[in-house]
């Protein structure tokens, strides 16, 4: 700090006013990483956000960035460490960088690492998967892994992807009161844009054997399938059921978080032309309402 | 007009500036139709923009809105004719939406409707097609459809579908000048989000039997076989490979513009660290550049 | 093309499909230029979309890449004009970007090179305007200038600027058929996200003491001042008042295309609670509509 | 739950998994509410979210839905007691509104409200403001209040504010390894997106006299302030000082939060081309880097 090195314009903030729970980083990294090692490339595309923790009270109320590594280090370093490192998950990855930054400097403690993982599906070229050519997918894999180098957290996710089914979804019973005009329905539609976040537990984070794309995969399976085997009678209940079918499935996993939007489709009003179009019509015709939206959030865990 | 009938204010404006080429319409109307009638439950879910013209001077010069049909009426159309018309191809719809609004007043000449059809997958359950829950795909299926209630114009597109490949691409022998700097490659990651319609000849839109949704398919697996089909020294030649690939499977398809962002991917310079990274390279790791981006747009036609 | 030199794969289609209009460039060029000459610095922010036009089919048919200039030379190019150029209004920055890129190879007859101005407010300190401290206004300016480096057409606009006012607007007399549903009503919010665009005469083009800066701020001062000083009875009537009076201000304007989303403000149905809410209510409580919007654009030019 | 009253599918799950923190609601309601009582009307521009707490296990595990106030039920209310009740800042009405439904059932123990204020400015017509006529201003105000009902806690913020200065700025002295190339400068550009949120004491919670508008006004002038007024080392140092001066000058407020993404405006090598553009450049031609971006966040507290 050459220019201001005579006088510290934050001495007068000093010893009343304190930094507190701080982090920084890069967000945004935009990486993809091609193994064509053979004939049939193999495509990995994953934005990373960095945010390192650490005691960098020195640059906050000094100036002095001696402790500061630069954002545009964290950067190289995902590119540099993807070549030889991002040859499994996001998951594993995301423990790698975690690792190599602890140790970057002293300052440094740990950090927060979020993987977002964009899926490609091969190209269908006469109904043959393509080698070297892809389609992007709907949906994104993410992962939120967060330690000091040595014990990790790591969380799982679903992002994205839209689902709905056209039945077996109502909506009666709930509480009335003077602002209540809402009809009660035991036939509707339920559509909702996933983000899903799973936890894993500290013995399966220790395992190195833990395949985190397996259990991404048997989750997203398993996501659909609970979402269609049921009458529904809440977002609410169907979010306990995926929730526990989740959790049954894998025992890797803690916990889980539910946040699922209620995208309404709500059946257009064509009474007023003479026509019908209610829940029990053969033909229905329905406006999907953008805003507002329903929200319901939760977490299931072990009993 | 009740409040300045006794005064226009736009008089001082009248006979000095004149209303040009001008239309309205609803847009963004959200529409989704349910077929139920069988267990196996089909789902249409389409935007739709309305934009009628005609004779509409006395609204914008007079305040005279006699003349003038709502956008709310519009809005009312789309939904209550979906129940008995979007039976078929979004294509047809707008043919139905045209006609119908050319009959709704003196002052309505014709019009454009832009439909905007999400395609959705069925669910897998178990490995199983399920007869009502679906997943949201990648890519839309677009259609613009204009005329004047008798004749009309037909576009058909593929919008928002990412698609790359991670190898036989190159860009060489360019003009090179002043201010090029850009090195030359014969192994390059080509990405794209997909931007194509393609333009109905009259013949076709006039036949009944034009199966659009058939075509629609049969143009999304072409553009992804020759996109792989190749290898591409630029992004022009491809777009008139794809181009004129989509013209001899279709004879329906009289001309089509492709749209082609060049989504970069960028080698990191990992020399700096005493690492190899270049096109030779088994492992490459790259930077998937947000902006700016090449775009590369042009009809292919029938010479 | 070295790998394709001895087959060309589009063989199969020369002849039989030709390339018609096209064009290529980058987009999303950000370029900031900052002059630092006096204390008091000049801020420049502006987005740059460039995009070619000439003989290309060479390279599209053939693989032939020699007539081209690579969009990456486009984005040097951008910047390195900025420096020296950039002096004056975007227009005439774009007119300086054609008449260079037409030179840069025989292949180039021209092209549209577009320009989105970000605005920026001097920050105010103590209630005094910083010497280099800025805020992001709202609203963009926006310019579009096509030529062949000798010849030019000038389009300028006002963008993603919101307006409203909270009486003064009505919608009565329209069409009414069976499916008009819609009440009238002769007080409504009137909401908009302006889109509007003027086209120079070529005689202002020509004159280069055209001050395309301080004609935009007196269309975006005039575009507020007619939005605001009359009973509207239509979004049209609105569109041409305001078109005109545009027009009256500035002979250097040919023509005006003005597109206004119609952000209905609707008031929700209090009735139900035994409240009072309506056009007429002291207070009123209204639902801010995303979708669907009217949407009415028109052209205003001289009589 | 009419349809499953004899078996309930989530009976499997009963025992073994529970539901945790959990909370549902309404969001994205759209709210505007104006005042005419006098000719200069009052507006008001909110969309509010709605997140409500209690025991809801019995709808997420038995499907029984009576303790669940529906989101639509939600919705209407935001919209009835805006109108006698948004009289003042939207974190009253947000202690209002949970105190509302605190009460609504049984089951609803509190739980949290998001409130996003646009702002608008008088748009001025011949140098003087409208009445009535707006222009939407860049930047929001947002309020998140949670609590039971009796007590609150109460965050406010500003946020998508776009800010920059084009010098005394710099970033020197960090932390070198192996992964770092960036070079050391103390002439920058510094550009952020602001998003500061600050939390109030309980004390000026239960204070009624507590101006939360006029606040709010006061940390937007002190944080632009704070932003001008020194030479930024580093982001982080800026951080610190902007964020003591706001617990300087507001007693009310205990902590605050400030997230900077740090903008990157990086000098465009135009060496390349025998031309000048540096830190010390008297025009200085840059490139606004969209992505990656460094992101610098932290709280400030008092000692």
């Amino acid at each position: 700090m050459t220019q201001t090195v005579s006088s510290n314009p934050n001495d007068e903030f000093k010893g009343r006013f304190r930094l507190a729970q701080n982090n920084y980083g890069k967000s945004d990294i935009r990486l993809v990483r091609v193994d064509r090692t053979q004939p049939r490339h193999v495509l990995k595309d994953v934005r990373v956000d960095v945010a390192l923790e650490g005691d960098f009270t020195a640059a906050h109320v000094d100036g002095d960035n001696a402790g500061l590594l630069a954002t545009d280090t964290m950067r190289n370093t995902v590119y540099a460490l993807a070549q030889s490192q991002l040859t499994d998950s996001v998951e594993q990855f995301g423990m790698t960088l975690i690792r190599h930054f602890r140790q970057a400097g002293p300052s440094i403690r740990g950090g927060t690492v979020q993987l977002t993982e964009h899926l490609w599906d091969r190209m269908l070229v006469h109904g043959v998967q393509h080698d070297h050519a892809f389609t992007r997918a709907s949906g994104q894999h993410t992962a939120t892994v967060s330690g000091d180098g040595e014990t990790f957290s790591v969380t799982s996710g679903i992002n994205e992807l839209t689902i709905l089914k056209t039945t077996r979804s109502g909506w009666e019973g709930f509480l009335r009161e003077q602002y209540t005009t809402l009809p009660e329905t035991d036939d509707r539609i339920l559509a909702t844009v996933v983000d899903v976040n799973w936890e894993y537990t500290p013995t399966a984070v220790q395992d190195e054997a833990t395949d985190y794309d397996a259990i991404f995969a048997g989750v997203l399976d398993q996501l659909q399938t609970s979402f269609a085997d049921h009458y529904s009678p809440s977002m609410q209940y169907s979010l306990y059921r995926i929730g526990s079918a989740v959790l049954e499935r894998f025992s890797q996993i803690s916990r889980i978080h539910l946040s699922f939007p209620n995208r309404h489709h709500i059946l257009y009003n064509l009474e007023r032309f003479g026509m019908e179009n209610s829940k029990t019509s053969d033909v229905q015709v329905l406006h999907a309402d953008a805003e507002p939206y329903g929200l319901i959030e939760g977490w299931v865990e072990r009993a």
